[in-house]
């Protein structure tokens, strides 16, 4: 069996800290780009008084959200913290450096979210207000995107500075640290995304099922109690969650090319992987700065022609710097070992060949994700016109897109793993490709992070000018094509997501396959001493793993889709309660409580969050200590494997019943109003929850499970070849893991379904 | 790396032969009974002329589909013979064998189906006769359960006495043969269950969109056109289909059992397997023969009884078995390898342990389906309460179910799989251990075909009814008892069959690494030159193999239900032609013309089989010979996983939403017409090919692909090991297969979604 370490007493030589050094002004220079685009989005004009008002109690809501959040979750990093200083490290320095470097990647993924609520709260009128000026088309475009700019230099600037700062510290040791790093990062976007995800959507169709179904008033109307919490879910849920997920997916990519770089290219393993990336923070700068709608033109091709120009800049900017940067055969490498130096092939041209795959991946996933999730394409047409024949048909043709769409893109991934795997016999270097891959997806970030921003701002200016009644005529119109404009963008950078999180987790696969074999090798045992170890693939007890990995994504997909049902229900209990009590409300006459509605989205989205984000980390503790590191491994396989599919099938029927909406409204099988809009309203709804809250979080949920896997395998390992006592105590981790999520799953299931349990209400109010 | 073969040259001692003999004629005494029990139900009265019209209609359109199904099977039949005999063997005895026998396996799917399609059609009108007689509900809970019996005794019987003779005939190459056997059964029962599960639903579907939602006429009503297609669907899909798909999973179980079992057990490997099912057979003539509701007591709870009495009985008579066939040590079993010899442990214990967790794991599955589909408990009961907030969220808390219980089933499954393999450290032995407890859940298949046929004939009895007009009062009553009952009854039998699928493909999924080792074996080649061999898990490379099987479980049921969607929208087309274009059809005074539906729906179910049907058997072989064994096994672990949570998944969100629609059609939440009652027809509606086409079809699926690639393995590691030329034949084959694929997914893409190319007719003509 090959085996290949990482470097432990790698030095840098001048030089390559002085690149590194480079590396992190680059990083430091995107964040000063973002403070740039920041002021100029702050200086546009804010709109009416009443414009103002509306975007301040938004403002106010998601603060609040967040600070709770934040409050929440501090406990369990800090639990977090203690139990990651327990476990098995080198020296003490990596130990403190790992426990630190997780609070840090936490730190900044709290800081991306916050950020992006902050500002998209603070756009969001910014947009509503331009787009009422003349040349209101281009200036509103103009500050949407650039808010996501902001988002998107952060996300990369942070990121990479702090790949550089670890790199720069602990050389050798970095990617010990980095684990913490990318941990740290993974862990708060998860909850980032899951109490977001529920925020929001719990809010929105709570609000549509009173305002929309029940009262028939229109959306975003000021009437109805749930559209400020609405709004607000927009910003803490598509923008804090999707901009705190991103910089996780930024993060653990980066890491795991730096952990799997050294063993593979040396020294230069920890360099190229930050080169690449900082070349991404060039080409983002241009693609922000280019975008700019031609006049009559479509704010989504002008958005793609950035993306598509920057991918093309990047890709021929890494190919240089592969050739300038390394060498041309292995045994050029520095602190590699011989079986690497004795590697046939050119390094130089596998790593570039590498980075494109992930760049070409990119476009592919763009295009693919677009396609079936367009307005514009055959996919969402068959979804509207099935409007026609009922809901049934419309759900069960969303369905099919769903499941045919996720086929695709998890080939085309697949297709890239295996393509960057081919570039090598060696299994390390190969690894190394996919990480790679990675990287050069990694390079579209800046600008995918404002295309995602995007949406929910244009969404969120919408909302304020309906509820405002201050924007009217080619100004609402204005706003309304921005918004169809952003759902797309906002599927496209899904799939763009959960791409990164399938390179990522791939190359994390081979961290835990090394973190095993640096283990056995440092207790001195002979891999085959452990059972079945060379034969794990064919094992029972491995497939079992596999399917328990593919059940924990059907399970968390459930729990995530109950609890969002569970909190709307919630909601709709409050404003039919406000509506009763307080008939002047439906007249007009006074003003809804809106900040009840806020507080109880914010109270139960927090309570739901713990049951998926404890099944997230404890249950490859439970299989890992339960059944050993070959299950794991199974269950990684699986985890990823099924994730991928579920999380395109979630975002893009959801993508797609949302435009089959959108399709049918714009006048298209009777339009709004008819029996066709109600079936497609129903789509939408169920929609809801699988594209914002269940899908996305499949994404940092498989880096989670992939990072806790390889922070304990070194345990696991230590435990299993040790007898008697030490047996105990592993058997004793897996049953507390095990009972945790137990007991968690039966406290939230014990909450009922609180939608089941208002209609007894319902029925005597109406 | 530990081997173990099959015993090439192994042996039956005397005694052994008559045993085998034994259990041949307890198959034939099963289809004794078979035949008692089948003129028992044709003695029953067979009510009215109408009901008798009604009868004869669906009789004639069963037959019609289901002879023109095997014609168009046939050619595939035989294509599929002439390459199974291509295939490399050990020699022409083998060869022919393995392609004979894959005709019998085949032969005999096709007369199981053939009959439960025969004997259903015949029993309904029976069932809906015996209604309307005093002490009716007796009578008809007795004809439905006995017919349901027949095809029970059939199908044991039959798989039970090929299995045997194939032991007799050849002893040691008996595997081999089996290989061919199962291979022909699952092949076919895919088909059936695919066709005749697109048939049923595009015929329900369609009926109840014109019929129910456009023209507001109620289910059954003589007057749509589609209603005799309909009832012909209940016995193409639901009998004949299931009755060939449980045949499948009897013999593919067995033949796994009988492959595993000459490596761990030698000669008493191949009589034990055969044992428990004999066992089995008399357990389900007492199962058959005891069910009977006592005055006042609900069906269910009848058959649930006689279900667990059989249970204990075949636990208790299999103990006995285990320790009077076996011996207590592994070094008394004869033709065993000396590692086996040495290994520590008692085979009889292992076994016995290993069949009593197949058959609580029936028990278990049994009660867990029952809780997530039944009417009686919360799961249905919430999903009911969600038709108070519409449609939306009905769909959702549905879907949520629909998750949660695939987990736990998936979860209680794969702890059965761990738990056999646990019983014994050597991995041959664990296999078999695995294989034994399938052997276990057989024993209670006699049963479970039983309840199974119970469901479509007491629908069809309503229908029956309904449709003449001649049974009323008391009468009506019991049907729609029995009818309720019923889908209880077909969601739990989907729940045993994915299990026996799951423990039949683990199984399998040993054998497959068995024909790897043996091929390397006999090329003399060391394992680990083939590339990363023994490291399969950690690479890449496999993961995508992970990914790709996952991926071909979402392609196949989107197929499945885009097949069913797009069938539909025919059947409306001409439903609504004959409304239009006859007057009298809606005024009662002219019939309107059934046989063209029929027609429709068995043209269209035969021309959408044949993607998914492609899709099964060339997606294995282009995975193992483009990508390798290695990726091949990950493709099969990524497609049991998968295969495993979704057929779960699409089974029990589909029973859960039939059974909503039930509870307020009881009178709950306001009843039949009220706006809940819309909202869970819809449920229903998208659950129909959820549960009835591609959920149960995923079963067979998983069976068919694994089989294909214990056939394919021994040719994939010749041509790896082989240089030059061999690649080339290799990847060839790799190409023609991913070509016919695309192909057939083009076309049947081409075709479009009918239903949504409809409504521009119906626009028109509304």
């Amino acid at each position: 069996m090959s085996r290949q370490f990482l470097a432990e007493g790698l030095e840098l030589s001048g030089g390559d800290r002085g690149l590194v050094a480079a590396v992190a002004v680059v990083a430091l220079a995107a964040l000063a780009v973002g403070y740039v685009l920041l002021r100029e989005v702050l200086a546009a004009g804010q709109g009416t008084s009443k414009m103002q008002d509306i975007a301040k109690a938004v403002q106010e809501g998601a603060a609040a959200y967040l600070n709770r959040q934040f409050r929440t979750l501090g406990i369990f990093v800090v639990i977090v913290f203690v139990l990651l200083f327990m476990l098995p490290a080198e020296d003490t320095g990596e130990r403190i450096g790992r426990s630190l470097f997780f609070l840090v990647g936490a730190g900044f993924s709290a800081v991306i979210g916050y950020l992006g609520m902050w500002l998209s709260t603070r756009a969001n009128v910014r947009v509503a207000a331009a787009a009422k000026e003349s040349g209101g088309r281009e200036k509103a475009m103009r500050i949407a995107f650039r808010t996501g700019g902001v988002v998107g230099m952060f996300t990369v600037g942070l990121g990479l500075f702090g790949a550089a700062l670890v790199v720069l510290v602990y050389t050798g040791q970095a990617p010990k640290v980095l684990e913490g790093f990318g941990f740290g990062a993974a862990l708060l976007a998860m909850f980032m995304r899951v109490g977001g995800g529920i925020f929001t959507k719990a809010a929105d169709v709570g609000a549509d099922l009173v305002g929309k179904v029940e009262q028939g008033i229109p959306e975003d109307d000021p009437r109805n109690a749930a559209t400020i919490a609405d709004n607000v879910g927009d910003n803490v849920g598509d923008c804090a969650g999707m901009a705190a997920d991103l910089f996780e997916s930024y993060a653990v990519t980066l890491v795991a090319s730096l952990i799997l770089g050294t063993a593979a290219f040396g020294a230069k393993g920890l360099l190229f992987p930050l080169i690449v990336p900082a070349i991404g923070v060039l080409t983002a700068v241009i693609g922000v700065y280019i975008t700019s709608a031609r006049t009559g033109e479509n704010g989504l091709t002008a958005i793609n022609r950035s993306f598509y120009i920057s991918a093309v800049i990047s890709a021929v900017l890494c190919t240089v710097a592969a050739f300038v940067f390394l060498p041309s055969s292995f045994g050029g490498l520095d602190g590699v070992s011989e079986e690497i130096a004795r590697t046939p092939g050119n390094p130089a041209l596998i790593a570039a060949v590498a980075v494109i795959i992930g760049i070409v991946l990119a476009g592919v996933i763009l295009w693919l994700t677009g396609y079936f999730t367009g307005t514009e394409h055959k996919p969402v047409k068959e979804v509207g016109r099935t409007s026609l024949t009922g809901a049934a048909t419309v759900i069960l043709s969303g369905i099919s897109v769903g499941f045919e769409s996720a086929v695709y893109t998890a080939l085309v991934i697949g297709g890239a793993v295996y393509g960057a795997f081919l570039l090598s016999g060696t299994a390390t270097v190969a690894l190394f490709a996919v990480a790679l891959a990675g990287c050069g997806l990694l390079t579209t970030v800046g600008v995918i992070v404002a295309m995602d921003t995007f949406g929910p701002v244009s969404d969120n200016a919408q909302g304020i000018a309906e509820m405002s009644g201050d924007v009217d005529g080619e100004g609402a119109q204005i706003l309304t094509e921005l918004d169809a404009v952003g759902n797309t963008t906002k599927a496209i950078t899904k799939g763009i997501a959960i791409a990164t999180a399938v390179l990522a987790a791939t190359a994390l696969f081979g961290s835990y396959r090394d973190a095993i074999n640096q283990t056995l090798d440092k207790l001195k045992v002979n891999v085959d001493d452990i059972a079945s170890f060379s034969n794990l693939v064919f094992s029972p007890n491995v497939l079992v793993g596999v399917i328990i990995g593919a059940a924990v994504v059907f399970m968390f997909s459930g729990l995530a889709v109950n609890a969002v049902t569970r909190a709307a229900g919630a909601i709709v209990f409050e404003v039919r309660r406000q509506f009763r009590e307080n008939p002047g409300i439906m007249d007009g006459t006074v003003k809804p409580e809106y900040g009840k509605v806020v507080d109880i989205c914010t109270k139960d989205s927090l309570r739901e969050l713990a049951t998926p984000g404890l099944l997230a980390v404890l249950a490859p503790i439970a299989v890992g200590f339960g059944l050993g590191v070959g299950p794991l491994a199974g269950y990684l396989a699986g985890a990823i494997a099924t994730g991928t599919l579920m999380a395109v099938f979630l975002a893009n029927s959801g993508g797609a019943w949302d435009n089959a909406k959108k399709l049918v409204e714009d006048g298209n099988h009777g339009g709004k109003g008819s029996d066709a809009h109600a079936a497609t309203v129903i789509g939408d709804t169920v929609g809801d929850p699988f594209k914002d809250t269940a899908g996305p979080a499949i994404n940092p949920l498989i880096k989670v499970m992939n990072l806790v896997s390889v922070l304990i395998a070194p345990a696991i390992v230590g435990f299993s070849v040790g007898a008697g006592a030490s047996a105990g105590v592993r058997y004793s981790i897996a049953i507390v893991a095990v009972v945790i999520i137990v007991a968690a799953v039966v406290v939230s299931k014990r909450r009922g379904t609180a939608i089941a349990d208002t209609p007894a209400e319902a029925t005597t109010s109406a």
